[in-house]
């Protein structure tokens, strides 16, 4: 083997493993700037800010995971020096609920805390689907109330009109005891339905994607997708199905606002036909209700927030209402079809998530933003809250005579002093390739000094957003150079000054 | 066995594995506040944000931490589905390293990149020794010349001094070729000495611990501690020993500024003697001169930063300048010593580290920030930086009557929008412990509004603040149920303007 490829032989092949990724400067500075909004609304409403660490023990998080029969596959988990196992957090309820649990004592109750912070999915990773991303939570603790839950939904509504998404988005809001009320009704109800039941709810998650009469198939025998696959079905009676699609089918209808109170009075009394003699379901349905109630009490329309029968949520641990924040704006999926954006946020009531610590049943409630899902969003319909989140480039001193660098370090900590971004080009190239770095940084101007200029005590100012215009407009060569468009000299003390004023006309 | 001891049994403890902790929002608004300052000189330096994930392969994190004889404990690992193994990053330079290797073509050399974030370390925790913590990174990818080490040592001196530590800090700069130059002038050169250099260096890097006689016996026969403890001393002979300690003592006289270019000529005058023919030395004071002077030139005097001959860095992959940031002012230790407060930065240049990837060395140089340390050193000298961090806690509207709810909620929506941090109470308890609730969150005032008020249109304002101040001022329970300090009723529309009074009087 000839030595130059023995050495390569020996190098590392520079990589990420699937599902984790790296972010930029122009992703980072987005992704704060809307974080920081997010922030501003929780703050104002009260919450708290809290950080748990990434790694917990793994019985402390429990087997929580939506969408796994496998539940356990889903973690990161390796064991510590005294064989305990530990686990990357795969989301912020369980931290939150050992942290509760741990401080019980010393937190105020009810506790309204937020946090944002990067999750981990040991899951096979695809488009837009990674193995590390970020979830923003809000969570109301100790609070029995369904005033809670309102406040929730408040919360949720109020953070996306800050994020610029006014009329662009529903609360959608359902009660797992509805759920529970419905599959009573129809004879679903004891521990030895719990599969049944699970195929049901899975039938009603896809009313979206598959419309009523995919989701009539589900119900009942199955259904044959176009690849030919057979899912099979909850084998329902005729009867009972047709309950079931008259419940999930039953929308608020958003354009006709009228009279809040008697539209939510209406509403629920068909509900109730629905769970008919089912306590649960009754129960839930006035926790519905009363959510509604106040909501429109304090001036949120159904168009912002609205009871909706098809909401469920994949996690298992919800035990009352939960709720989902969709973006209604169109837009075009893999298929070619037009859909709404959809689902951006989410989450319900978790009564006994605490308790797993505590041998009684603490209260709970809260949200969950997918985070780089809201960016993607917000990125869509080029919303004005990232607008210069994008930090333009440095201006580049450019070394001519690296005799003299301590004469441009100079110049660089001018620039500095005067609070203007800059540096010193520190590589080793020549002249034509420093502009080209400098044009690649994005620098809005180079400083140029070759031994004329430091002679006569000046410095050439190149702004280069100008430059590149006047480049496209000026047909030759000749000319450009006769024209010298947008470079200029000046006196040393004078740089700060003029730099600035290149600076004010392009940003 | 009891049911309630049965039910106990069965609950999990509620606890995180040694070494990880949970922080609340006091903590996090100082910390955000000192990294958004650092952020913030980084980017004047023309530093780019880059954000790499937690987890890499282990294989490209290299076996590189500090202080440890068997390297891969120091690491938390993990097996992917495919049998690759998996670590959680132990610092923020070898993700730089695999990111800039992965794009080497993609990013504008030389590449100046920033970060923060969390690293881990599966070591044992102890006081302020935490297996999960932040660290703060800025490097120069690309770069060979000195002047790029050059601009990171001004980088860390006006960061510094932009977190409100002037005068309060010195950035002493050393050389690994220096040190390599005094090592083969004593006869340590080759590969066999390996081990005997690394005695000598660790002695070198006790010097402000143990003094010019402690480390004298630790390059000599051995150190017996006062525990008795025998450490193994190098086994220098005399004349080598007296030479190092020539060296390793010759400091910068901190208080005499005078002509800063003389006093480095002087200063690496007498260790180029110490290293004397070995070309290593030579060049690294060359280099070390070369950045001196650089510094000099923008107006660092050697009060911020100096050449300091101790100065050693723990990491091994460092091949030139090593800096450290050291924070002068007095602390007193664990034995009740007064000393200085010691290192929050320190780095240097690594120009192998890309080259693992690439078959070919790729210059580069930069630093770390302990974070928490640093805010400890904020926090101990009550830096002006970290003022009103502390959020006030939110505004609380009682609840004394349940039936009344989304009158309340209309309540705190008014304040809300108003843009005033307010909240719902959401408990179950009655008014004193609502009382105690609004205390115990450091709410400003309380809104409360009983059946009178309502008829009447009004509420009553409660000033927490001014209450608690007139409560210890007033003696006698009559007087103060008479005087009633700080409540006083104002009509609905009113309680946001009289709320922003009391607000004002406080804030």
């Amino acid at each position: 083997m000839a030595k130059a490829e023995s050495a390569k032989a020996d190098t590392l092949k520079a990589r990420l493993p699937r599902g984790f990724v790296d972010r930029r400067a122009d992703e980072i500075a987005a992704q704060h700037r809307m974080l920081e909004t997010i922030r501003q609304s929780f703050e104002l409403y009260g919450f708290e800010a809290l950080e748990t660490p990434f790694v917990e023990y793994t019985e402390s998080l429990g087997k929580f995971l939506p969408d796994l029969d496998r539940p356990n596959e889903g973690v990161f988990s390796f064991q510590d020096d005294d064989e305990s196992w530990l686990s990357l957090r795969y989301d912020l309820t369980a931290p939150l609920a050992r942290h509760v649990a741990e401080h019980f004592d010393a937190i105020p109750k009810p506790y309204r805390s937020f946090r944002a912070g990067y999750v981990f999915r040991n899951e096979k990773p695809g488009p837009g689907r990674f193995r590390q991303f970020m979830q923003c939570d809000a969570d109301i603790v100790g609070a029995g109330s369904v005033a809670a839950d309102a406040e929730i939904c408040m919360l949720m509504a109020d953070t996306l009109e800050k994020l610029g998404l006014s009329g662009q988005y529903v609360i959608k809001v359902n009660n797992r005891k509805v759920l529970d009320g419905v599959m009573e009704a129809i004879g679903l109800a004891g521990e030895d339905k719990a599969g049944q039941r699970l195929t049901v709810l899975r039938a009603i998650d896809k009313l979206d994607r598959l419309g009523v009469d995919g989701v009539r198939q589900l119900l009942g025998e199955g259904r044959k997708d176009e690849s030919g696959d057979v899912t099979r079905g909850a084998g329902l009676s005729p009867d009972a199905i047709e309950r079931i699609l008259a419940y999930v089918s039953f929308q608020a209808a958003p354009d006709s606002e009228g009279d809040r109170m008697a539209f939510w009075e209406q509403f629920f009394g068909s509900w109730s036909d629905v769970v008919g003699s089912s306590e649960t379901g009754q129960e839930g349905i006035a926790e519905l209700h009363a959510i509604m109630r106040l909501c429109a009490a304090a001036g949120y329309g159904h168009d912002r927030i609205r009871a909706d029968p098809s909401v469920v949520r994949g996690l298992e641990y919800y035990t009352g209402p939960v709720y989902e924040a969709e973006l209604t704006f169109p837009v075009t999926n893999e298929d070619g079809q037009t859909v709404r954006f959809g689902s951006v946020a989410g989450g319900g009531r978790y009564d006994g998530l605490v308790g797993r610590f505590r041998a009684e049943p603490v209260p709970a409630t809260g949200f969950s933003i997918g985070v780089s899902r809201l960016m993607s969003a917000l990125q869509l319909i080029k919303s004005p809250l990232l607008e210069g989140t994008a930090k333009p480039g440095p201006v580049v001193v450019l070394v001519l005579d690296r005799d003299n660098i301590a004469d441009y370090q100079r110049l660089v900590a001018r620039l500095r002093e005067a609070g203007i971004r800059a540096e010193l080009y520190l590589g080793g190239s020549g002249m034509k390739a420093q502009m080209k770095y400098a044009d690649r940084r994005g620098s809005p101007c180079a400083i140029i000094q070759g031994s004329n200029e430091r002679e006569a005590g000046e410095v050439q100012v190149k702004d280069l957003i100008e430059g590149a215009r006047a480049a496209g407009a000026i047909a030759s060569n000749a000319e450009w150079k006769a024209a010298r468009p947008a470079q200029f000299s000046v006196k040393e003390d004078e740089m700060v000054e003029r730099v600035r004023e290149v600076l004010a006309r392009h940003f």
